[in-house]
């Protein structure tokens, strides 16, 4: 089965990788550069002290035409409507998609596609790009699959990559919806604190904020069982204690951040159902001032 | 005339300092050591590059009894609970008050004295203490005086000291509503931002956080001319605009802030009247969250 991965990110790389045990990857980058560097050097993946690494094929991503089987898109969120575009003009092949991206900004874009099936998916995996062909894997998570059209057609083999735990999920909204949650409360509040996972929920003030913002996303994504939600919340903070969300990195390192992706979706659902948002309107504008 | 300052923060050295010019001011301070210090050493002020000296009396706020004939209190509006105690039991003599405490959180206490006069402040000088005798003045600006109970008896010279403008106000609640509104804005913004009084206002995000925040504040202090006190927030941003606030210096060098006075006002005006303040209630609870 041959595989395509468009995105050479830390995920773009870190999916390469592992995908290679089975599958016949091509890795799609922006650059030219980085596609030569990884043909050159392969993709190297440091994991508990030590450096692996694997040979694949790459490509620039003007050359993609969905020739594969299966393309896995891994850019970031803000880079999507670029990407689908061109996904749109250039495909000639036959390819089902799976979706990486963070939130649910995205699924609105995903309409726009021919393909008869395509998936989303949430990524827990810890990943960190180290340089254009080496992956640092600091933190093994799973990667969840649901289908968002079609029919389920992926082969059993992907769900038995060594180190690399991937499960399907029956509901694609409940899944999305669920890390939507737990991301709107953790990546602007850590963010704008600057404080790791755990803090925010570590002193009366913080978790006050938390349970607030928490009722007023609960309002407008309608959430059946909010103590639940609640609970999962609580939960991923102290199991990811000491870490830097994502968002906070990103803000750290002057880069874009998935606001958009994550507090912007819940705010064009506070407008469609004409629920007042005042807190992740706040902090909305927090990280996008921040960000400009 | 007789005049007495308790609190030794560089407000209180800087009040010493000026109102020495006509009167005989005593300082008390909370410790003998810096009684002896400015006893030692008098009271200095860096202003323009110049180092000034004038001698003053001190004492320990232990040894206080209101012999003076107007009695400024200058301590943060944290410690005041504690003051104010002793203020009540310890007063022999016939003084009147000055309270130059920020926000509206300390004037319920207010009532607690026996004395027939009492005034309220709002001062806008820039002052830092830089040892326990001397105060660099590093801006220029009003105080404003309004009677709180009583009937005002000032002298003349208080309004005529060089370099240190006194204003008298007809209205004290229209006085401290003012600057409680700009502090409101200015202060928790720029301390969670850790921007600049001018950032707040330099990009449309922030500028949208500033809009929200001032119309919940609006509502529920009620305020009569919601366009005059916007544009007064603003110039003060351009005005003050390469200055950090108050209680931003005060989160980095991880001082207690005023926020209880400033916010905590402002959400106890939005309990009793029954209106809701999600924005307020966030900002409060991020200062006080990074407090602990």
């Amino acid at each position: 089965m041959k595989i395509g991965i468009i995105g050479g990110g830390s995920i773009g790389l870190l999916f390469s990788y592992y995908l290679s045990e089975y599958y016949e990857v091509t890795l799609y980058t922006r650059t030219k550069e980085q596609a030569d560097a990884i043909c050159q050097n392969g993709i190297q993946l440091k994991y508990n002290g030590q450096t692996l690494r694997r040979e694949i094929k790459t490509n620039s991503f003007e050359n993609w035409h969905g020739d594969e089987d299966l393309t896995f898109i891994a850019v970031k969120q803000y880079h999507l409507r670029t990407i689908m575009k061109q996904l749109i003009e250039k495909q000639t092949g036959k390819t089902d998609f799976i979706f990486l991206q963070n939130g649910m900004g995205h699924l609105k874009l995903l309409e726009l596609l021919n393909s008869e099936t395509i998936y989303v998916s949430t990524v827990e995996h810890g990943a960190f790009k180290c340089n254009p062909y080496t992956v640092e894997h600091n933190g093994i998570g799973q990667t969840k699959l649901a289908l968002f059209k079609g029919s389920n057609t992926l082969p059993n083999s992907l769900f038995l990559i060594h180190g690399f735990p991937v499960v399907f999920e029956a509901d694609y909204y409940q899944m999305l919806i669920k890390k939507l949650v737990i991301n709107a409360i953790i990546n602007p509040l850590t963010s704008i604190l600057r404080v790791t996972n755990g803090e925010i929920i570590q002193n009366e003030h913080y978790l006050r904020v938390v349970r607030n913002l928490f009722a007023e996303i609960a309002e407008i994504l309608n959430l059946d069982d909010e103590g639940g939600y609640f609970q999962l919340v609580l939960e991923v903070c102290e199991r990811t204690s000491a870490n830097r969300s994502s968002m906070l990195k990103d803000i750290e390192q002057n880069n874009q951040t998935e606001v958009d992706s994550i507090i912007g979706f819940i705010l064009e659902e506070a407008e469609r159902k004409k629920i007042k948002a005042p807190i992740c309107q706040m902090l909305y504008d927090f990280i996008k001032g921040s960000e400009s």
